[in-house]
């Protein structure tokens, strides 16, 4: 089985198509590399690219995608609704197959590295490449947004990990690292009662004496005249999604809340389901060898 | 993605390592084809091969290994404890992606009608590739073995589809098809009573009642004093695997039995299991697309 990345990089510009489709093209003409969705949103002025592929081909794809941001998108005109702080906003690779998380953070150094130096950009390792705890969270690295970069680089405690202590005049900062791979996975509960569904959220979640890598909101389904947990699993190999699901079940008994449905948004990787199906089925001694598809890939 | 068809054909001969090499050597060969398993029993002097790839490249494959097990293995001479009434013994072709039943069908068609052609062979179609309902069970077809084919080919009910009416006198009757995938699936019952496991077993398959697409017998674990339903599911896109499991555990109740595990055995297909995590989930508006290892096949 060959060496897979994925890469997820999120870009300032989601409104100019001529734009969206030049920082795009890198990843459908990169050997190697599979262009597998772009995803743009017009009130947050953002788009974001979900692309699998050779480590090596990913590099030379994700700078070549950088170049065309940092050269056409102008961060002092930008505006949009999502929290940002560079033409490149972010971009986490996420190790799929062959890979360890120990070799994804040694390819997102060196994007890093090579983009700062090619673009001239300040670059902050975040998430599992971060190269200390405060700075491991994008939040707190984007905190202050593309307006207070130029502040926030002359803090000693924010200098980039690469390229030049002062922001980039149009680009802004960029955010790169490695993380694992991350499933929205929602449970929808038998109520139209969001109080109920936000009650379980702060259980169910880290922040709140929950599931470590578990991060989880109240959203109301209106048309249905239900409630859901809304979640982010931010690593499923040590926080299961089954886990999540009973623990919501458990929480919900207290409020004679039946659950009703869960659902898995956009791209889930099969060890996450395959987990799920083994705590069900009370499965022994499964190894993924067993999975016929895994002797295609 | 790519076609790709299974093929795990059974050969007499589990004794002589060199027949079966030769026997094995074109999937390892073929450009297209993978070997995955050869599996060889001494006491039943058969070997069973897994390989999977392209349709026309198993078909190469399949035909290259009958030539050697025609040339190598005479069944004058061989004895085993398992059925079998040919030198290649039974060809099932089953269709894993991007192909239809159909068109597995058609492929094994061709198969037999090359097969037969070629090494002077009767060859009778069987299960999903069947021309009459008596002839879709592959036992039915085998039922007088060996030794009784010469009879058995004088009967105008059992006229081979392809090929001569006269069994080939080294290398026996062969029969080549297309199926669904089989898995085999075990469940654990906490009691070491056979009579228990034995009970269920004849409840939950299909001869008895029970699923369509299950056929299901005790086994004692010793070692552990647990008793097994050993299932082969047949079609687990039509008669699921948490199907066959809260059936059992269902009738297991009266005995005051609980389920503790399950076993896939050998080889499953990536949906056999999503199929079931979606079940036990309640997972809503799930395709196979959203699994991300399905962009990498």
């Amino acid at each position: 089985m060959p060496e897979i990345v994925e890469c997820v990089p999120n870009f300032s510009e989601g409104r100019d198509k001529a734009v969206v489709d030049k920082i795009a093209a890198p990843f459908t003409q990169q050997e190697g590399v599979k262009l597998l969705d772009v995803q743009t949103d017009g009130d947050h002025n953002r788009m974001v690219v979900t692309a699998i592929g050779s480590p090596q081909g990913m590099k030379t794809a994700v700078i070549a995608a950088m170049d065309q941001a940092v050269a056409h998108i102008d961060m002092t005109r930008h505006q949009g609704q999502h929290p940002r702080m560079g033409a490149v906003d972010v971009v986490p690779f996420i190790p799929i197959q062959e890979l360890s998380m120990e070799e994804a953070v040694a390819l997102s150094r060196e994007v890093a590295a090579e983009a700062a130096a090619r673009f001239d950009l300040p670059v902050f390792l975040y998430e599992r490449s971060a190269t200390a705890p405060h700075r491991a969270n994008l939040a707190a690295i984007r905190k202050g947004q593309f307006e207070g970069m130029t502040a926030k680089l002359k803090d000693p405690l924010w200098q980039p990990d690469f390229g030049p202590t002062q922001v980039h005049p149009s680009a802004g900062v960029t955010a790169v690292g490695a993380r694992a791979p991350l499933v929205a996975f929602n449970v929808n509960l038998g109520t139209d009662q969001t109080a109920v569904a936000d009650a379980i959220a702060k259980k169910v979640r880290h922040i709140g004496g929950g599931l470590r890598y578990c991060k989880a909101m109240a959203v109301e389904l209106e048309d249905r005249s239900l409630v859901q947990v809304s979640m982010n699993m931010t690593d499923f190999s040590q926080t299961a999604l089954y886990r999540a699901l009973e623990v919501i079940r458990m929480e919900a008994r207290r409020y004679g809340v039946p659950v009703v449905g869960s659902e898995v948004v956009g791209l889930v990787p099969m060890q996450a389901l395959i987990d799920c199906a083994a705590y069900y089925m009370g499965l022994e001694n499964f190894g993924m060898k067993q999975i016929l598809e895994h002797h295609l890939l």
